[in-house]
C-alpha cells in the first residue's frame, strides 16, 4: 500500500476545522443508521456471512444480476488487490492520473504495468495491456466518460479485459456503466463502493461484478467472513433507506466553490464532472508546503496530490465541503498566496 | 475459501435455541462495549488509519515488540491468507486435522503442499516443506503444544519459516509463544485474532507477529485500510478494559460436558485442553444427518466437521455452552442415538 493517502487527519494526532483530503460526499441520515446498527449489536457476537450473502442477495435483486455474478469486499480497495491478484502476471495497462492502489495491487501480483495518459485514452489511444484498468469517474480529477462511450470502446476490444473502478459513480451525474452489462460482457469487471455514497467509509464495505466464471475464480482469493457485521447491516439499512441526498446541488456547490478559488491569481482549479478536483498551483510553489501550512495556520486539512503518478509538486486536490468551510479554505488560499 | 464453516446458523434464515457450531467464548462486557462505540459513532465518516496505526502500537507496547513487527488484518484468516501470497510458490507442510483454510490459502497461491498429522509432528515427525502450519491449540482438536516444545521444534529447524496460528490461545491454560519471541526468529510468524477471546467475532480483528522484514513483505500484499473503524476502536477500549474472564470455570464446564457426553453409548467426546472438541459417532451414524436433525428437532446447530481434512462423517465438532444448553443437547444426543 501507498503511504500518503488523503484522509490521514489522525497523523497529527487530532481534528480540524475543515477536511477536504478525502473524497467522501457528506454523511446522511448517520443518527438512523446508527441507531439501526445500536439495535443489533448483538450481532457481533457471531461470524459474519462468510460471504456477506444477505446483502449479496440484495444488490443482485436490485441491479438485475445473480448472486454468482458478485464478490463482496472489505471496501472497493480490497476488490481491487483480489483481481490484480486472481489475475497475477498479466500485463496491464492503468490509464492515469489515478487511484495508486491499482499500480501497487498490480505490480506486488507480478503484472508487466505500462501506462497511457486519460486524455490519450480519450483521444481513442490504444491500451497495450491485455487489463485494463480504468477509475471512472477518475480519482483524483473528477473527469468522467459516458457510458455509451466506455461501452464502445470495451465491446471494440473484447479480447482485453476491463477492470472498471465505479467508486465515484454516484458523486456524478453521468450515468455509470449498468451493473448488468457484465451478463453479456466477459471482458468487464467492475468494482464498486457502497460506503463513500453514504460518506460511511469507516465501515469498508465494496463489491466486484462480473460473469460467474470470474467470480468463481476471484472467490477462491478472498479470505470468508471478509465483511464484517456492522458493514453487511449498514448496507441492507442503505439500500432500503428511502433517503437520496441531492447531488445536483452538492455539484452547484462544488462550481461555485472552483469559481472562487478561480479568482486567486496563480490559482488553477481544474475542471470536474465530480464534486472533488484538482487545483494547479504555480511552479514555484509546493503542494506539500501548503498542505502543512494550511494544518499548521489555519486547521484545514487538504491533500497534496504530488504523489499520483502523472502529477507533480503543483498539484492539490479538494472535496467540496460544506459552504462555509469552502470559503474558509478560498481565504487561507489567498492569503498563502499573497505571502 | 470453503463452504461449509462453523456458525453457519445464518444459511438456515433463523436464530438457534442454542449454538455450538463456533469455536467462541462468551461474550464479555458486550453492553459496556457497544455504549462506547456507539458513543465514537462519527468515525465511521473517516476513512480508517490506514494500517490501523493507533491500535497497532498499543498491542506493541502491551507485548514488547515494535510496531514494524505487526501487520493489523481483518482477522486472523485474512492474515492467513496474507502470508500464504507473500509466500507465493513456496513448498509447505500443514498439521492436520486442521482448520481448512491454511491449505485454502496454500492452494491458491500456488504451494506445493504436503500435510503431517498432528500425532505424528507430536511424536517428532519432521515437516517436509520449508514453510509449517501448525494451529496452536488446534482446531478442530483443541489439542495444545507447551510453548517450550514448541519453541524447541522451532529453534531446532531454523531452515524452515514456521507459521503458528495462534487464534485459540486464549482458550486454554497452556502459555503460548510469546509475541516477543518474533524479534530474534527470522524463521517465526505469529498470527493472532483480537475478537475470539472477548466474543465480538463479527467485527474482524487480526494480526500477524513476525520480524519487521517479514512484515514490510507482508505489508505489501495487504490492502490498505483492512480494519474497519469499529474493530479499531474495540480493539483499543478491550484492551484497556480490565474485565478477565475466568478460563478455568470455562474449562470445567468443558470437562463436565465431555463427561455428560461420554455416559451416551457410542458417543465419544475427544480429549481436549480448550473449551471446544470432536465428538465421535459409531462408523454406521452419520455427523451430517445429525447435524440436520439436530436443527430440525431439536433447535440446535453443531458444526459438522466431516470437511476436515483426515476425519470423517463420523466427526462433529462442539464449543462449550452456558450449562442449561450444554444439558439440552446431551439430552438430544441421547435421543438421537437411541433411534
Amino acid at each position: 500500500m501507498l503511504h500518503g493517502h488523503g484522509d490521514d487527519g489522525y497523523r497529527y494526532g487530532r481534528e480540524f476545522k475543515a477536511n477536504f483530503s478525502s473524497n467522501v460526499w457528506l454523511p446522511t441520515r448517520l443518527e438512523a443508521l446508527r441507531d439501526h446498527l445500536f439495535a443489533r449489536f448483538n450481532c457481533v457476537t457471531r461470524y459474519p456471512e462468510a460471504a456477506g450473502e444477505s446483502l449479496e442477495s440484495m444488490i443482485a435483486e436490485i441491479q438485475g444480476v445473480r448472486v454468482d455474478n458478485l464478490l463482496m469486499c472489505n471496501g472497493a480497495t480490497a476488490g481491487i488487490y483480489t483481481v490484480a491478484h486472481a489475475l497475477h502476471g498479466r500485463r496491464s495497462t492503468v490509464v492515469f492520473p489515478t487511484f495508486s492502489e491499482y499500480e501497487d495491487a498490480c505490480r506486488v501480483n507480478g503484472h508487466a504495468l505500462d501506462f497511457l495518459q486519460w486524455d490519450a485514452f480519450v483521444a481513442g489511444a490504444e491500451p497495450e495491456g491485455d487489463v485494463v484498468w480504468v477509475c471512472n469517474p477518475d480519482n483524483p480529477t473528477g473527469a468522467a466518460l459516458s457510458a455509451d462511450w466506455l461501452r464502445a470502446r470495451i465491446d471494440g476490444r473484447p479480447g482485453k479485459l476491463w477492470v472498471i473502478d465505479q467508486a465515484y459513480m454516484d458523486f456524478c451525474l453521468e450515468p455509470a456503466l449498468a451493473l448488468k452489462e457484465v451478463l453479456t460482457r466477459p471482458n468487464l469487471i467492475l468494482v464498486r463502493s457502497k460506503t463513500k455514497r453514504f460518506g460511511i467509509p469507516g465501515l469498508r464495505l465494496g463489491y466486484v461484478a462480473a460473469s460467474a466464471e470470474h467470480i468463481r475464480t476471484l472467490a477462491r482469493f478472498s479470505p470468508p467472513w471478509s465483511l464484517n457485521v456492522m458493514a453487511i447491516e449498514a448496507g441492507k439499512f442503505l439500500l432500503k433507506d428511502r433517503f437520496e441526498p441531492v447531488l445536483a446541488e452538492y455539484l452547484a456547490e462544488t462550481q461555485r466553490f472552483r469559481a472562487a478559488l478561480a479568482t486567486i491569481p496563480g490559482v488553477e482549479p481544474l475542471p470536474t464532472q465530480t464534486g472533488y478536483f484538482l487545483v494547479r498551483l504555480p511552479a514555484d510553489r509546493d503542494s506539500t508546503q501548503l498542505k502543512n501550512d494550511l494544518i499548521e495556520q489555519h486547521d484545514i486539512l487538504i491533500r497534496d496530490a504530488a504523489n499520483f503518478r502523472g502529477l507533480d509538486h503543483r498539484y492539490v486536490r479538494l472535496a467540496t465541503q460544506k459552504p462555509e468551510h469552502n470559503q474558509l479554505l478560498v481565504e487561507a488560499l489567498r492569503a498563502w498566496m499573497a505571502e
